[in-house]
């Protein structure tokens, strides 16, 4: 086991050793494998956003084996989808990338201002498909929180006994915040801080930006004079929220954005200490060719190989 | 096995074999067996509808066991019922012809804008009665979607552990919908999706309009000029948004329509790469005579025997 | 439904639809489907006597593969092995053929004189698998008899609620039965009523012999004068033991014999009103094209096309 | 996934992906990686001979450390140990390598003629540690061979459902066979076939000496010339009688033997269509260095860079 | 965590924090708090022998009470019992000592020749009473051994999920040893192994003699030379034997013997690595003072302040 491996799997030691082999099993996959930086395809815009907006951009990913190639070939550390994209695929390529099993998922065509997830698989499903993780969305802000921190409680017994890492998606949303809150560093470190105590191995949040959205928080961020005027430094204050930087904290890029953008992006995440991207439209939404030229360079970022 | 359904049942190889099995039986039995392509008697209107709605027409379909006569006379892939239909009707016809026991259903005696449907029946009731699947209705749109989803994975785990298929109705419903935009091509292909991604073996929709419903989606099939102009576009728009085409995907012709109207439907499937229909209203309220020869036209367009 | 397979069914009208589709998918399959008559081939002689007493003869039976083929080409109304067999093979023929998981086996490396097999796989396995039924041997006459029969309700309990149906392959054999007692008369006789009375849905007996093993039973056969002087007669006699002939008895022909001889019996069974046979030795001994044309043989006789 | 793995995973279409996956990180890892040929540590010999008959010769094997680093070293593809050596050890080479968790153990403080061995830890246990396999030990030819058969039809259909591959070790024993009988090659032949049968997905047996013990046997592999003049012939042979080699079969080399001796039967296996050895008191009875080298040369027969 | 607790939990670190914490518990408890020795009061004697011969020589010790207060005095490390003993004398003293329930025993009112224990109380009732272990007894050599390991098994497993630690008396007997080999040193080492094996966190086994029972390792013991001259050398040899010392290993006295000898034998298990001693009869069967006095001494040689 590599050197830093080995650190990050020792902030887990209160964990039995199966989810330390799931959880090295992703670290040492892959082209970032051993350097404790992770890139991961995660695949659920179909069942989010509907299959027209996800996959006309390129029509290849309508097809389920697609997305099991892009990562494989890409050397992502992971590959995470709902159960009918896994069930789909996962024959072709049993053992080849780490699969994490997307548990919930969510539509738009009913959008309510407090979301909450349906449950469409769950560790049963992830130990017969092979998978390496149980992944669960959970919206903080929505007025149906509580029903989703509880959902996430079980799962995470259950997948944990039995060798399972889990991976918590923590995305603010709901009546109460404003569009703009949803990004907002206080709320996004406030939202890794939950998915850490809610017991998540691998957080993933969104880019935070520089707003201060909670009355409360803002006086305490000037009070402090917390650093977040560069992203790197929101990134730096987001993964020491998620413990001290003591669990594995992954950031999305969301929406498409310019190439060189995203770039800079995952410079700051890399400069913050952040331990990766979770990357999924900006992958699958173009040609192979392209999507592969472009996950290397995030990769490369990563590595050091590229600036 | 024939090479065509050999090729189908390939996209299930991470399923267990009782569920190839059991599609297998689907796909060999009556006239189109071996083809690829399913024609399937569903009838669940009694429940849905009302019994004089649904069986005043033609009055021998009060009786349970006319309908079994029916899909068996006509060479259908399978009859699908409610629990009480199945039960009053299958011992005169074990083994005479696949089974789809219908497990959830709605009626309209207080018909919400959003519905749900009840749980009216079980696994252990289709093993039982000798099905090869089970069926479910899910409602995407309907605010309670979110509980169908979960029942049907719930349904679903179950069922497949024992080898049944699993067949979707996936109905977007819901005050979220226009009525229109209940069969728009975007909503259909996203229903699709949906069932596909909840692991459904079989998919039911209904036959999309033209309409394109959700405004993120417009701009989507705008800009990449998705061909939605024809019937046999719409289908194959369809099917590719359930797994590229990799899941099963049969049309229902819903309101009762003149022949011709419906041959052309079929037509449309036919060409546009769907795999079938399941006809309920359009069969079961003429006489048997009449139903058979309508029956026999749409398998013989699917078949290549009927232009 | 044939109107001879609706009067073999109807005897069965206490059990589950489930069970009846069950029985008249092998009634309705193969060469002989709708005639009422059945010939199944069993292979689990690899487990029983070794692999190469058993496939040496003929090497292509080494592949588990094989055997289904066989079955298939011969128009068998089923196929049945243990769990290894079926596991190995049924990937590439589903739906192909009913298929038997034969449930319990016995090896000859440790013979005991009151002999039991070992439980090797069981209902969840046969509905993973896509069975039609389960199998089980049971040695009438060794001391461990009642272990095997309570094994055998507890399987039977749990195929039959599961709407599977039961073979039971009932062979006399212990220490309290002559050699020769093992096929006589009697002793088959009360080997079939036995299976019959614990619930079997379909009985396999060894072909029966002139003897009278039992003292008492001898008495009984003298007194009332018994035909039992040609094997049609004994045939007659062993199906009319088990339940007046309401119950589906087929015959193993036990160790190779000449084909003239194996058509004989064949004629016997058919005359003396058995259900048919269970061919493995015979028929997977040899190649292919020679088993294929001694199995035709057989069905036609039972069909009438042969004398 | 490489050509050879695909081809052999291509045997198991019918188990769930999650058993594909584990068969495949096996034969993807390691210096045999990919070349469909493995090599596996297994240390029981504390349990089964106790520790210092196993582990005086090399001293530093007391440590359940030191057999992790040799298997990670040398390159196996497994290392597989009792529940006290992998708990002992695991938490220092989480992800480092497929580890099999071997399920039952006896010991020799009462060594019975007709021997079974202890369950002495379980599904729950390997899912715990990270596990991608449960071993299990059946004695064919032991009067509680019944006992241990069904032991492992309960663990193997547990372990299943879980995704986790089953390796059997199926070794003769029992007072019904001579003590050369053990090894005889109808015996280790009839030992494969029973392991398969019952469902292993891996299967170890002893190398088979040219002795056929059973009479029965005797008389078939005589009239059908079955070659056993050479180990190479003989193993080809027993891999046959495990479904015409579609289940992986290995070999123990069993008592210490002069290196050059165990090159020849690595060749042997090699030569014979085996898939690769398990190596216990072989490796770990000596110095790591002497171990590596020794266990390289092994992998270089395999592998076909030595001859 | 003193350095040296802290190294001997660094041992368990496959094991959930809880069962590390007891192991803490009874680490840093009492006068050897934080040595990493340990001196235990074990009061099974009274379920073992019968109450006169275990209490006559001091009558204070029928009073379940006694035993507590003398272990609480005295500053042992952990106080050990059978369910009764416990459930008499504990709510006097919780919280005062840490405790372990001894879950199986056996009498001598019908001493078997191959002995087993009955398990006489189990986890649930430990959780009720505030142990920080189950203890448990298995003779290695009897015909029994394999249900006594089952058992251990079972228990283990139960107890280490609810984060209990796991203490295991193992204590060779039986008809295949002599009497002298129930403490032969390669018969304790033996025990030693196989309780590890099973995953017991502390290990108590008997003082091991200069003899070598078993022929197979007779041979193994003089071509090695294995230094088993001394006593400190035979601890040595049976602490290495329980995984090189990872294993925490603890010593009984036996039968009484002057207090001299029982000081020369903690001073051999100090010297030889042992991890303390274990000590019923020679405690209780003395009036309190003496008993006092003589634990201190014992104690004192193990922290280096008495030679």
């Amino acid at each position: 086991m590599n050197g830093r491996v080995r650190e990050i799997l020792s902030w887990y030691d209160s964990e039995n050793p199966g989810i330390r082999t799931n959880l090295a099993r992703m670290h040492n996959h892959g082209r970032l494998g051993g350097t404790g930086k992770m890139v991961i395809l995660p695949v659920d815009q179909g069942f989010e956003h509907g299959p027209t907006r996800s996959f006309a951009p390129n029509p290849a990913g309508y097809d389920p084996r697609y997305h099991f190639q892009l990562a494989i070939e890409a050397g992502c550390n992971a590959y995470a989808a709902p159960l009918g994209f896994l069930e789909a695929g996962v024959a072709d390529y049993c053992g080849d990338i780490p699969l994490i099993l997307k548990c919930n998922n969510h539509d738009v065509l009913n959008d309510e201002r407090d979301p909450i997830s349906a449950i469409t698989s769950g560790v049963s499903d992830a130990l017969r498909l092979g998978c390496v993780a149980v992944g669960f969305t959970i919206y903080p802000g929505s007025a149906q929180r509580t029903t989703m921190y509880e959902e996430l409680r079980e799962i995470t017994e259950e997948a944990k006994s039995v060798g399972l890492a889990v991976v918590v998606w923590s995305y603010p949303r709901g009546s109460s915040l404003s569009k703009e809150g949803e990004t907002a560093v206080d709320v996004v470190a406030y939202a890794a801080q939950i998915a850490a105590q809610l017991g998540a191995d691998i957080i993933k949040v969104k880019l935070p930006s520089e707003k201060v959205e909670l009355p409360e928080a803002q006086k305490v961020y000037q009070k402090y004079e917390i650093p977040i005027a560069t992203l790197a430094d929101r990134v730096r204050h987001v993964v020491q929220s998620a413990f001290a930087g003591r669990r594995i904290v992954i950031f999305s890029g969301g929406v498409s954005a310019p190439d060189d953008q995203f770039y800079n992006e995952a410079r700051a995440i890399r400069d913050g200490g952040g331990f990766g991207s979770i990357i999924g439209r900006n992958s699958f939404q173009r040609k192979k060719p392209e999507a592969l030229k472009f996950l290397s360079t995030v990769m490369g970022i990563y590595e050091g190989s590229v600036q």
